[in-house]
């Protein structure tokens, strides 16, 4: 089969055996989306080599466990945990200390023909979700995923830094629980967009003094250490700021800030995938107004290369082609 | 009447004016308490002129407010809001944008034979409590006020990262509510005092892999780039790192591990009295063996260098001499 390949520091498409027999679930792949983490990983992040891609919407060929499941359509829920440990056995793998994760952790990803996951980490996509949209759950149950960390109300005054896809993925969801999401970025072509799509976006330079230490939650998306400053700034005391990005390197922190105004920062992850599942199913969230394109599988290394041009949004990958 | 100064980068003992007169209360200091932030204060932190000091016991003076006060043994809450703003009419004024501080901001403190606070922070000391105890209700404050942020409860594995004094008080106070607090320290003379008062106390390098990612919820009282990255070491997935000590300057983080683990940082400051005096007046912290010495307030300059000495524990001003 057909599969982006990132091995000995080089991406490259290749012709690679099927993932081999196993209990697991064997899933034909029909969409894959490009992350940023897909982009960090052949940067070298993480360590990670083999297939990368873990967002994906596909059709079940095979399943020992639930044979009624061939032939439909799923997403799946990326990290595959033991099974036995306390985590697995409480019904949550994502913190599983023996995990591996779709194409991050130990275990091949979506950016192929066919990937294998545990049949109990795959959700059926209702009808009314298309592939375009489904692809997306994945990033969208991290976004949303913030509503089950922090308490976000109708009052609730929430700041989203950064301007790339996750950001505006938050805006757009944490604006249903909350009429006063502001989304904060500095590419113009993509405030555009969020300014289409979000209650509220502000180009970074234009934050005034009334905005400083005046939010509720802020929701740090960019992933620099200059977005985790501004957050600084815009929080209020005893506010909350979500570290939503994955952070490369050890950035610098001014700490007594944190201390002296009481500010509690959470890291977040992963979400849950069938809350993000209905709020598709609802048409809620226009995912599907961030595909910027759409490349054949057969022309993944030229589609990585499309994602990591600034300025880009979603770029999915056809795996049929 | 006698007052330590801190004035163009030098601190003296100095006979200076009493408290210009003014509707707050006069409160005849009879013991302060030398904190680490009072030694980051003369060198420059936060930009503080005059009389340091925020740790005291006194009698009231003078009470335009509450003249039944005078005579009275008092503590006093450090900061002094405006009274007007949401936080203040919410009966918190430790948020108020315009707040002093005793000692730190914009308000001359208690390393002097008088000093003035809005009767409203004053709290009564009861008469089972003793002036060397009463003098600790602040730091107390401070380490107790975590249980109001974090919860800790009678199986919460908890570690205290700092042997200090601040450190100390942490352990001590939170092992009323859980019985598996562990300090981490680094300081042999100290770690003998730690044993003696707290659950359990290990030195930083006898700490094992059994101990890493193992606890729920980890206080960083050392405030040093090295503790918190000692910190990340040992709390678990999901658990909460709580910063206590006031951090200087812009240390590195390990923001990665944050978000992948999705842990919560709380930075925490000061506490509620109340609660602190309770504790004190049922004997349930035994503070007053964190005293290493007591100076005349006369020796004021040199009881700060004493305080200065690595490995000192609490240094007490006598303000009667």
């Amino acid at each position: 089969m057909k599969a982006l390949r990132f091995t000995e520091g080089e991406l490259r498409l290749a012709d690679v055996d099927m993932p081999a027999a196993s209990d697991e679930a064997l899933v034909r792949v029909t969409l894959s989306g490009i992350c940023n983490t897909d982009l960090e990983i052949v940067r070298g992040y993480a360590g990670f080599e083999g297939t990368p891609g873990h967002e994906f919407v596909g059709v079940v060929e095979e399943s020992s466990d639930a044979p009624e499941l061939v032939g439909t359509r799923v997403v799946g829920e990326i990290n595959a945990g033991c099974g036995k440990c306390e985590k697995c056995v409480a019904g949550d793998s994502r913190h599983c200390p023996d995990r591996t994760v779709l194409g991050i952790v130990g275990r091949d990803g979506a950016h192929a023909e066919f990937l294998r996951l545990p049949t109990r980490n795959l959700l059926v996509v209702p009808d009314s979700v298309s592939d375009e949209q489904a692809v997306f759950v994945e990033p969208l149950a991290a976004a949303f995923g913030i509503t089950e960390q922090v308490e976000i109300g109708p009052d609730t005054k929430v700041a989203v830094i950064g301007d790339g896809k996750l950001g505006l993925l938050c805006a757009m969801s944490l604006g249903l629980r909350s009429a006063g999401v502001t989304l904060v970025g500095k590419h113009p072509g993509k405030m555009a967009i969020a300014r289409d799509l979000c209650n509220d976006a502000v180009m970074l330079d234009e934050i005034g003094p009334e905005m400083q230490r005046s939010f509720d939650v802020v929701v740090e998306a960019s992933g620099s250490e200059s977005g985790f400053a501004t957050a600084l700034d815009l929080v209020r005391p005893r506010g909350k700021i979500v570290l939503k990005s994955t952070f490369h390197g050890t950035p610098k922190w001014a700490a007594a800030r944190v201390v002296v105004d009481e500010i509690t920062i959470v890291g977040s992850r992963c979400g849950r995938f069938a809350p993000a599942l209905e709020l598709l199913a609802d048409g809620k969230v226009p995912v599907e107004r961030l595909i910027d394109d759409i490349f054949p599988l057969s022309r993944g290394v030229e589609a990585m290369k499309r994602a990591a041009e600034p300025g880009t949004l979603k770029i999915l990958l056809d795996a049929s082609k």
